[in-house]
């Protein structure tokens, strides 16, 4: 971080982010309230997701819609790198992209990383990464995806499929450019380096099936804006439309605002098989609080939603409500509601959310053999 | 070529090889008279291709020998990269291999990579060697394998089995080997670094698959030893033995002595598929002479067998009799043997070889599937 105030790749980031300078660093496209109106044409009322801008850039969104509109429609790609248990901020952008699927009527690729997290995770094994990678497709099943047009591809279980479509992806990329897209050094290894293209792959993998240019757009995490940046660049010179991307925030840990939850604390994230008294515990304990240190000067100043996890908990994922999220933002900032009540709400929605969704969860692995598709 | 009088690598052979520091610089052992006893031993009488020194260098054949006494059985790998139609030169190693399969009642696995070749040749696409290594394939099959005991392994058709045996072997291996032991620059592309590990893949093939460790045995060109190097070196971290290897000299191109035959000069070798008339026009017309420029000169002075390719391909592989080489070698070094006369002798040699062989290569159309793996 000598010369940069904050740092964001695929499997690292550092600093505070500021989006702002994000979007120019990455070249991406802030999305415009006529974006978004236009987005509201297809849609109606829009995602909360979007109108609290949670997802805030974009690459070519404009040409998917002309394209849909046209007539042409798109699929929808999204993965997840499978290293850990799957955690409340894996299912943002999943359950933003279920909705896509319902508005959009889209199908639906998404790709289990376990090569990936094999080759970037020094202490996971094969065996680890496959296994997690099954795990975590419980929970992707769980948010209701429809299984006609929803395929979960595991990386290691579609080798044949992704590898042949990655070569002709890999035979364009050269090692300067993952250097620089990504900042490996020549001590990376030779897997890493690699796995780019596979993950590219399934953004062109309903094309190549059909033998037909289809569009892709990808919902993802802003931190892999470097992989599908790539892929771009390459994809047109094997005669494939650019995948379109819209990309969220990063979701807070529990510990506070900066960064990334890590897989290194289990007290900074709440696992999705995390029991109520776990979720209370938590919360209670380790969820970074914007309030004042005591009720007295709380009750005078007020607390600061903007940095408080419980209310950013609220705002991007369990307060669906405008309303209510507006009114509970109020009464925090002007000292009437405290820190622990705060919580208190929090923790009812994340039980209930979770109640719901471990529910389901085990209801998936019925389901299993419905999603996953094998070479 | 700055520092160095010659240039080996597995995509690249440049100047005058000298073997000697070859086997100096890339650290293999050469094959001396008592390894060679000791190989005679199990095989009785030794190949022409042993005795005649075109397998001059080994890694851990004596290993490999004490496994085998110990009932510890090896299998063959050797594989080629399908840029373009067999010819000639290719067959050297696999008539060997075929060889050694006879004697030692070995499994075999013959990997065609046709990754590799698309990965490193800008103007083929993954269809031509694709189509290349189905073609290939037809001559391997041609000299007589034994069905039970032999896999063809086409790298698109079983990247599903090749891309998860080589994950862990490229997890082990950096940019900065590569680089080291292939002369890559930044500009090479990230398939071309990854690719070592899949031509790493079969050394472990039959050992992953049989879930116990299983001696290898790979026969290949010398210049192919960097990526084996490389496997060695990480194989045994990853619980595996190093496989052992035995390599060949290079086979001279009709145009003279020094370096591999090349696909973009058709005159420089002789195809498989040639014809009679077309096999005696190249040797006639473009083989190498080591004779002297006008009869009376060579009846005087003789030629020299040492540089002219017809000779060098009767040693290396269409006269197996040791007597009736030594005839033609004293003969043309004395003068009695005109160039012309030598050319005739390799020409019915090479004809009466490839006769058979498009013969049985015809017969191998049916038998494909006898040997084609796929996943």
């Amino acid at each position: 971080m000598a010369d940069e105030d904050f740092i964001v790749t695929p499997w690292d980031v550092e600093g505070v982010v500021d989006y702002d300078k994000l979007i120019e660093r990455f070249g991406t496209e802030p999305i415009t309230p006529e974006l978004l109106k236009r987005i509201q044409k297809h849609t109606g009322r829009l995602h909360f997701m979007l109108r609290r801008d949670l997802f805030f850039t974009h690459r070519d969104l404009n040409w998917l819609l002309d394209e849909y509109e046209k007539g042409n429609p798109f699929y929808l790609y999204t993965g997840r790198g499978p290293s850990e248990k799957t955690h409340i901020g894996h299912l943002v952008p999943w359950i933003f992209t279920k909705w896509l699927q319902d508005k959009f009527g889209a199908e639906f690729i998404f790709q289990m990383t376990d090569d990936e997290k094999f080759l970037f995770k020094e202490d996971l094994s094969m065996e680890e990464t496959k296994e997690l990678a099954y795990d975590n497709a419980l929970d992707v099943i769980a948010l209701g995806f429809d299984p006609k047009k929803t395929q979960i591809i595991i990386d290691t279980e579609n080798a044949k499929t992704l590898y042949n479509i990655a070569l002709p992806i890999a035979k364009k990329i050269t090692f300067s450019t993952v250097k620089a897209s990504f900042g490996f050094e020549n001590s990376a290894n030779i897997g890493q380096i690699f796995y780019t293209s596979i993950q590219a792959a399934p953004a062109i993998l309903k094309s190549v099936q059909q033998g037909k240019n289809i569009p892709c757009l990808i919902p993802h995490g802003v931190d892999q804006d470097p992989h599908f940046r790539v892929c771009r660049d390459v994809l047109p010179k094997l005669g494939y439309y650019k995948p379109a991307s819209i990309q969220n925030k990063f979701i807070p840990s529990l510990l506070g605002p900066a960064g990334k939850m890590s897989a290194s604390n289990p007290n900074s994230t709440i696992y999705v098989t995390d029991t109520p008294k776990q979720v209370k515990n938590k919360i209670n304990k380790h969820a970074f609080s914007g309030g004042q240190p005591d009720i007295e000067t709380h009750r005078k100043l007020g607390g600061n939603p903007d940095i408080d996890v419980s209310f950013q908990w609220l705002k991007i994922l369990f307060e669906p409500i405008d309303k209510k999220l507006d009114e509970i933002e109020l009464a925090y900032r002007n000292g009437d509601l405290l820190t622990g009540e705060l919580k208190a709400i929090l923790i009812e929605k994340v039980t209930k959310f979770l109640i719901h969704h471990q529910k389901e969860r085990e209801k998936a692995k019925d389901k299993l053999e419905d999603f996953i598709v094998r070479d």
